[in-house]
């Protein structure tokens, strides 16, 4: 029987405000089985010292173990991004997957795969790559989506290094990429991005080595997004495309901005998804786009357009943080509100400086 | 003889880094004998530790007094506003003013004013505001305009409290608006913003008291900018308008932005200016659009279009580096660039959460 | 039967890290049974988006919901403290009462009090102050002391004021003491602080108004302990003091810095504890100092010992981050660790830019 | 003839206060001739971005050359350190050479050098580490001391790598230490502090490598101080030791602190100057100690006598800002005030999160 996609954004008043959840399926507007996972925009540095992430983890966690069995519960794909600078609106985005009573597709699939613990001198390097690789072909096979190029979005959660795994790990006379925690973090994205270029056939395999991991920016997939976390060994996937064995009034596009302020590309994929605008979406048309994904990062050569930025030399605000706020109000003027979902460190992710932009719509009046 | 505005937007690679002024002045371009007065984007924290602005005042201030006798070199208006958040590109913008052979106006005129030094017990207070007011009206004297309806920005550089500011004062048996030197920045603003309007006829000043500064947020000035310095104590005003006795290609217009996503008034005063555009500005329209010049703030209720805003809680990083560095997207995303003049602090300097955005571009190709 | 009381300072690696106390349950060293608070230092930034403080009370919740029925878990006083600035170590001190053979007192007491819900429009009032004291009272009966005298340290976990309670406060017409909800947590600390001083006779309560409240800083108590927390309505009381009603190896003494480097009285007091030092404590003497807390806050002056501190002017940092790492300096220089629970915000806690110091040591070699 | 050496210690009201400077100048008290160098303690926060050491060098150049000719004014050491958290008070320390009549030394003596520019490939490696030695050998003897075991404590001013500087070596076909230009502070910190170490006879060069240099954290000296600075291309040098040669009050002892909190050896210091102290010095001591000099840092373990810090794992406050008020504590606590010059960065210079402190004291009541 076929499927149907059901996204649901629904601020949040804090990490652990899930409130709004609850009663969206009190109304039986969500059913908590069909939830594939949850993506949320939390309100801390995004940084190492984040805990509004593990916070915001803890309580979505125990609101679906008042809902589903523990397993079923721990299933769930839960990728929390941290940092809403300048007007981000904290949010949760719910991926819901319901039966169709047939399938109008081509429409919105989404799927999931959780891959093995990876152990941590793999992280940010081949081995975390190829196992990214094989999950994302997994999560592909379970959106029953069999063209790569139907893909528009693939949401990694990766794990990254701590001080008692480096010791771990070396205690097995094993070497790790980095003893830098917060590089780690970089490095996973980085490896993990790769992967899943690999996996789209965007990216040969065959041209890469561990230190191309993280420094060949000119190598990138137009569809990742990575963000890493202490809370996991192993990593979740959930792949966002096209699938004519789907239904619904939902569909996906996606577009690679150039740099912070290339908002063209997005224009053109608003107005592929039936939404054409000079300017700003107005009211109906923003009622109509359902989320928007993208990832954010400062220009390595601290320039944009010609003019200096200084994200990259100010020692008080991290260069993630100046990159969300930043891009959030580029895409915002586009859009007409801020509660969008854009996430820092951009590793491989879009050429250097740029971002992939993920747009999901209804076609029908909401 | 008539006068011609020509204006000088000019990187900088520091806060004392004068560098591309004295290339200018040595390649002819820019005559140190013309200038009224500098602006600049200088990339400290624009809060009350920010010493890039005085870092800078004391650079251009030395680099004026090579060019030029003490006396005229103190006589330009220095209005240093700290704060690059985001990509905002630290510059310059020298306005200057040259005799033209003809008027062939309407056309861009620069005028300035500066008061007497003011009581600290009057810093965000009546007397305060009718001081800018009188001083506006002198500003609009020296630039040749006429009609208040032909003014499109008003900056004005005003004085803020200090502690022996307030000993002083309350020696005297006086007493001050705030104990708290950083609410004193506001209230200058405030009421500063509350003279511009006075003086262009937008508010009304019988309607007025000491406590509408800095609360009545239903009373602004679509075209004041303002913003507190700790180096005068008096205050230094720059006029910007179009005069019939003023000739060159430089023209400017102004928009209100109702809140901090809303660029179709901006798109407006660009299509008026002869730079019409859906999306974002092509590069040969950038090259026409010589400076942009804003004010950016959060709103008060903590939302933005019925989403929440997490500006007013993070005690990490001040609400109006925030809001420069949204607002900076925001525009940048529509003009193509972030080497825009974006201040904050916006009390009754447009609605509460917007704030006036004025634009000054060449008619001719460049 | 008389009682016992047990301190048990347990290291946290996150606001989430329970394991620790886990593990003394385990062991049989802690009866959760006997748990009458549990005091966090948490690695926020200890102001308003400090969501270390929730997520270590959701955390602290879960594990004694595990242990103990749900009434008695709900009944523990958690008071979170934001803030591990400079070196100072995360950690839980945890409160037990046992029963004890016999009492061989005066030994450590400790008593507790919870109070109903404040309305709103009496946070920082007097209603407020008059509250607290009277639960401070019984926190006295509780812990079986009948002197004031006897009192060393009251710990108050006060309720703040939020954009929704000032909504519904003013629905019912009724006035706020401030619209700033930063503010309001130093108001609702501030009336907490004089009603403890109220409660143990250090300060007259006809002498008082709502106008002294947070702006009398001749007015304090040496002996209070306050910190507000928005998961809570009322007001959650620790009393710890000394009671020949008590039993066991426990001691607890108090000092008043009067300034942020007034070390002086604290040795005194650790003379006083039978931990007499020239310099600074020995790894043994270190053993037997069960736990320090107390309080930190820049002096209102902008100057320490006539040297000026730049804590008020700083817009990166806020002056109670500045405050907790200096004072913890101070005070882990003379004992010899940073495992210390060091608090800001002390109005009418200790004098102007000083604060209270609560240490508990044992009189045998543990 | 022989020299006497004068230390001012003058509070600074901003980076730009050379107020108190000219007071002495004014009154006799110091001779501008004699200024070899001046340290100054700046408000910004001592990284990348810290633009308060910029704008006190350009400060206190105006200042000189009002009062000398230009040559002797540039020869002047000036060496800025940025961050004065917790309460540390912004300060000049002004070292100033003068003849006396006799010597009746040994005695406080003072000696300077400056090296020839660096080129940026040599930043952090071995030519820089020899470059260092050799300029303080130079110093050793332009302030007559012979024996290295007399020097206390030697400061370095070196440079650092910029994005221009790196282009520049890269364009001759050379490599540079780090593309981080972050790290290329802590780099050329890091080879000038061994540097110092092989001057001074505790570290053997031969042992030494370029792989060593900012990773060898058991190679240390317990007498060198460096600050990284983008305004030089060379080295500036001052050294501080006891000489026969000299006369006057003056004495220099030195302490290497093992960690953040070892302040018995500071004690044993103080007391070999003539201060004993249980607790906290007395006024009329805290007089006679007329400067102090320390260097702090995080463990690197991120642990402190077993507890942990947060300070390596903290997106918002740098961690050399955490060490600095930390131990300004740790040190203020013993002194009694916290006019003191704690420079953050200790990379070979003292032990692994530990580091030296110089103690100028007066034999004579002042």
């Amino acid at each position: 029987m076929p499927y149907q996609a059901r996204i649901h954004r629904i601020s949040a008043a804090g990490p652990d405000d899930v409130s709004g959840i609850h009663e969206a399926i009190a109304a039986g507007r969500l059913d908590p089985a069909g939830i594939v996972g949850i993506f949320g925009k939390t309100e801390g540095n995004g940084c190492v010292n984040d805990f509004t992430r593990g916070y915001a983890t803890q309580s979505l966690g125990l609101m679906l173990r008042r809902h589903l069995p523990e397993a079923a519960a721990d299933a769930v794909c839960l990728v929390m991004s941290g940092g809403t600078e300048g007007a981000m609106a904290p949010h949760w985005t719910i991926f819901e997957r319901i039966e169709a009573e047939n399938a109008t597709g081509p429409a919105l699939a989404v799927g999931r795969a959780h891959t093995a613990g990876l152990p941590p001198e793999h992280i940010g390097r081949l081995p975390q790559l190829r196992m990214v690789a094989e999950g994302v072909a997994r999560a592909l096979a379970d959106a029953g989506i069999d063209n790569a190029a139907d893909v528009h979005f693939v949401q990694v959660k990766c794990p990254l290094l701590t001080a008692p795994r480096i010791a771990e790990a070396q205690g097995r006379g094993q070497t790790v990429a980095t003893p830098d925690t917060l590089k780690s973090m970089g490095l996973s994205r980085a490896a993990s991005a790769l992967g899943v270029g690999v996996a789209l056939g965007e990216i040969d395999l065959e041209a890469l080595s561990d230190s191309a991991i993280g420094t060949r920016r000119d190598v990138w997939s137009g569809r990742a997004s990575c963000s890493a976390g202490i809370e996991l060994r192993g990593h979740e996937i959930v792949v966002l495309g096209m699938s004519p064995r789907w239904g619904g009034p939902l569909a996906i596009d996606h577009a690679v901005m150039r740099d912070a302020v290339d908002i063209e590309p997005v224009r053109a994929a608003l107005a592929r998804l039936g939404l054409p605008t000079m300017g700003q979406l107005d009211a109906g048309e923003r009622e109509r786009l359902i989320a928007v994904l993208a990832k954010a990062e400062p220009s390595a050569d601290g320039r944009l357009r010609g003019f200096r930025h200084t994200m990259l030399d100010d020692s008080d605000i991290a260069s993630t943080r100046h990159a969300r706020a930043f891009v959030c109000g580029v895409l915002a003027g586009l859009i007409g509100h801020a509660e969008l979902y854009i996430s820092g460190g951009a590793e491989h992710q879009g050429p250097d400086g740029g971002g992939p932009v993920a747009l999901i719509a209804s076609r029908m009046v909401v």
